[in-house]
């Protein structure tokens, strides 16, 4: 750590606004700062430090002894009955009966049953307690003294949970018990008895999670006993024909509202087909998966759901819900366990939405001491700025320039597709995906290019293309490639066909150029705002998160350049990744993710760009590049 | 009252045991027990005593305000913000906060909005609070400055409910509210919204209560607003041709698995073209019912749930559960409306099912400060005795003689059935069901007839009909009915074809009075049991309850003569009516009572009799007539 991130962190410690309370995890010496009202035991598990538990913090199991060794936490009806007298003086507590108040030390003691833990999301340490879990039991059978009923004996054999049962498993739980001489697998979701299985399944124990993306989608299968991803596939989504983007499919189901059963149908035939794929890959039975999760903004959710999406489209901007009630796989048209449970990531706002919320888990944003921009570029950008004690957040309108949409050139990073350009005065090299011969711009190339041509000084700050006398003078090696296409002015990146033949060559115009500035502009006047809120200046920002299926590949000294994300020294921006799919992971292996998901509902404060009356004019001061 | 059931009545205020409070209302001086622990709110409408309240002693309305006269009630914290400190000092607080531990008198003040009430079960008056409930709302639309859900705008304007909303509302909601201009009714079953509709259709709530029995399967359709029956239809099981009785059932299925998927879809067809009759019958469209009930014996329950019997027909006669989980009339194949509840009866043992906790719910069993003997008469038996502090219950396999299976002239009770039979030494009276004549005998002529004979004594008291030159002298007008038929004895209760022609006569036979007496003997065994656990001779009964669609119809004076009853004075034993099909419309019409249905699963204590080593001996010595 440098001198200036550690002063900037002691600078965070002092953080006024809602109190907190510190603690102090020994022997490891962890000091973590959490809202009064949690519990330890919480604590802990939200910060990575293992605490011995069977129940999961509800207060059946004991295990989760520690020693308070300074301030005070009362002794409840549990500890009492957990501790002798002198136990309980020495300062013994059940962490999970423990709510803070005050700042704690506390020791921990080593631990006698080890949870496995994972890494997922943005280096996150993440303690496995999937809500998915299965039990065997060997069972005494019923006799005339002993006539509990098949579910009464399963549930005395699971007496650390209070479960109760579905039809489902009612309906297999006679037949089971007796095939299998007693000898079960009882098969769990959250508190939920899902199905009894004959003899010891224990080891199959999957959940598929899903990054539903408005392009494409991916399914990342996990072993949920151990956190191993068992196989990963993607697939352009099903609905890509009816529209490139949700406004446009908003459209179709507005202008014909037989459309909603379509996309919807398309939207889980997607998830289906993949579904498929993974468990063939891994040679996992799909009964074998008993959760799934699902990452997707807020209008690929509501059509997954086969719920309208019209309100999301036009202003006011409405959902049908933030937080998704109960859903089974099965209502999503997955044929995995019959009593899977789909655990939908709820949204912050219509355009704010799961695969967001997904994403500052995956991200940590609500866990980091560092103040941090969180940017989720594509056609709508979604951008949150904060750390562990404040987040504010808002959309900004990019349109598709990314997605190469609205670009002559442009087309979707694919094989063929230009994703890096660097340029000296003397010449220009390309990176082309798939080692295929250059065919077009992907959104990564559209913003290395413009970059690299501002950089050379072959378009001026304004974004205009500098005069072909000037151009000579500037990029020798370069200025052959400057030319006109009719009316409009083009650099040509890559001639193909007869040399000189511009129509056919891979070129970006002027218009282009443009296309990329109110992109630009639109995301910088987005996180210009946010700061403002904050009372910040880019300068107080530690790390740039740059997020997404596009943000992730994007160069960030291009980004700076262009002025895409705030002017800082490069380390500090990084790629997070596919932070959708990992937060689908995250609330797949852990409880308590899951429910820190939901808690960014109210800890994100979300600004409504489109009715502030300085949008526009801000907008425009923020369409010239940096100079 | 007599003197006598007056003093039977101190004497039962006195019975020691689990300790209970005594709760007295004023002005209408209503004094109750209930134990310690239940709120004054809950005692009070247990008890059909009437106190404000809109949400149901939530603890949300604060309109359930009563006056502490004497005793004390801890201020809780709600009741701080209800009442001023002087109110508070004064003895006011809310009802549904007080836990009851004191003996308290408490005056009611009258009703500001009178809650409706309906008299159902064995003269009970139920306060009509059901599950299902819709409210009309007006809505303001949504703009950028209220960017809330469509679903948080539904809520909040329903803040006296904590609800969820289900998938199936939220596919709905936001059509609904932009094409209804934002007037709508949410629809509501417990704490879930279950639909959103167009308009205002507060006027349309309606339930089928169903009583699914082993023969005979009843519909009531109810408008829950009001408590009013709508439409009553019954039918045959469908389930019929494979077994007339559980047994028979249970083994179809043992031999030959596929049977299940059979007899299940025979069971939901039956309640599937009831709905349809009582629907057509009433003018009521079926997605207006939102709620059903159903009170059938563990067996139907299983089938039609499409569960596994075949436990519940071996020894140790084990249930799949006791408890059901939350199901929808769509998994029972219903087309009402898709979200509505299924509410299944609990079962107390296999053999007494969820008919029988209808039944005690309907008889008030768990209420009643008196004594009183429930007896369901079928092919099994299901007893309970017991009053408001204890109730002891069993089941004792009578045999299909009721059933007039094994009556060589037995029948159904339909056209043509002798249902009454009186006797004079001179003569005989038949009532024969559908003015038809007389072509066989049901359970309740079966009865009367060896009841008579036992009388007239032309039977002995050890079941033998008296020899044929004693019966000149003890009947002259009847002597020549006692006749043989092949090697057996027979007495001829209507001739018919050719005079003397005892085949086609309709007849008692020896060997039915001999079957009749076998289930006889196994009730009173039954009961007789039941009385020595609790320490009490027949006297002590203050009453007897025939419940079924057979002990309904039964004679009370010769169920007495018989000795199917105690010996009591005949105004004792009463006829209860189809009780399951009572408690399964009183689950409709308040969730309290439902709540008490499931409390008596904890409040019978359930004796076996099949492991007793002395029922043999016993069932002996209760196969004579009493003399």
């Amino acid at each position: 750590m440098t001198e200036a991130t550690a002063a900037q962190d002691d600078r965070d410690l002092s953080v006024t606004g809602p109190r907190r309370v510190d603690l102090q995890f020994e022997p490891a010496g962890t000091r973590v700062r959490v809202p009064p009202g949690v519990t330890l035991f919480d604590a802990a598990s939200w910060h990575g430090i293992a605490i011995d538990s069977t129940c999961g913090g509800h207060g059946t199991c004991k295990k989760c002894k520690v020693q308070i060794e300074t301030g005070t936490a009362p002794v409840t009806p549990l500890d009492a009955r957990a501790f002798s007298p002198d136990e309980l003086r020495d300062g013994w507590r059940l962490a999970c009966r423990v709510v803070t108040s005050d700042d704690l030390r506390v020791t921990v003691p080593p631990l006698v049953t080890r949870p496995k833990a994972a890494t997922v999301g943005v280096g996150r340490q993440v303690i496995l307690r999937p809500a998915a879990q299965k039990r065997y039991l060997e069972l005494s059978e019923p006799d005339l003294s002993d006539q509990r009923t098949d579910l009464e004996r399963v549930l005395d054999a699971v007496d650390d949970l209070e479960l109760r049962a579905d039809l489902h498993a009612l309906r297999r739980i006679g037949r089971v018990l007796r095939e299998a001489d007693w000898k079960v697998t009882a098969v769990i979701v959250d508190d939920v008895l899902i199905d009894v299985q004959p003899g010891d399944t224990t080891d199959r124990v999957c959940g598929i999670a899903f990054d539903l993306g408005t392009t494409t989608v991916v399914a990342t299968l996990l072993d949920l006993t151990t956190g191993t991803p068992l196989a990963v596939a993607s697939m352009l989504s099903k609905q890509q024909p009816h529209g490139a983007d949700v406004i446009t499919r908003i459209s179709a189901v507005m202008l014909d509202p037989a459309k909603l059963g379509l996309l919807s149908g398309l939207a889980q035939q997607t998830l289906r087909e993949l579904t498929g794929e993974v468990c063939g890959q891994a040679g996992v039975d799909p009964a074998d998966v008993l959760e799934i999760a699902v990452a997707g903004n807020a209008t690929m959710t509501h059509l997954a759901l086969g719920i309208d999406p019209e309100p999301l489209g036009v202003a006011p901007f409405i959902m049908a819900t933030r937080r998704w009630p109960e859903v089974l796989a099965a209502d999503l048209g997955l044929a995995v366990h019959p009593r899977a449970r789909a655990v939908m990531f709820p949204s912050l706002g219509a355009y704010v939405g799961g695969d967001i919320t997904a994403g500052l888990l995956a991200a940590g944003m609500d866990r980091d001491r560092r103040t941090r921009l969180f940017i989720d570029i594509g056609t709508n950008c979604e951008i949150v700025l904060g750390n562990r004690d404040w987040l504010v957040g808002t959309a900004a309108p990019a349109g598709p320039a990314f997605e190469g949409a609205a670009i002559r050139c442009g087309m979707r990073a694919s094989d063929g597709a230009i994703e890096v350009v660097t340029m000296t005065p003397d010449g220009l090299d390309l990176t082309v995906i798939g080692d295929a011969p250059p065919a077009g711009l992907c959104g990564s190339g559209l913003v290395d290019a413009v970059a690299e041509l501002v950089r050379i000084g072959l378009l001026d700050p304004s974004g205009r293309f500098i005069a072909e006398d000037d151009a000579a003078t500037v990029a020798p090696g370069l200025a052959g490639r400057l030319t006109t296409l009719g009316q409009e002015r083009v650099f040509v990146l890559h001639w193909q066909g007869e040399p000189g033949d511009v129509a056919r060559s891979v070129y970006l115009s002027q218009r282009d150029v443009r296309e990329l500035q109110f992109a630009k502009a639109a995301i910088a006047t987005g996180w210009a705002i946010l700061l403002e809120e904050a009372d910040l200046a880019p300068g107080d920002i530690q790390q740039v998160l740059l997020a997404g299926s596009f943000g992730s590949y994007l160069s960030p000294a291009s980004a700076i350049r262009l002025g895409l994300v705030p002017r800082l020294p490069a380390l500090r921006v990084v790629s997070a990744g596919n932070v959708a799919g990992e937060g689908a992971k995250m609330a797949l292996l852990s409880m308590r993710e899951r429910a820190g998901a939901l808690a960014l509902l109210e800890e994100v404060r979300y600004v409504e760009l489109s009715d502030r009356a300085d949008f526009n004019d801000r907008f425009v001061g923020q369409l010239p590049f940096p100079s």
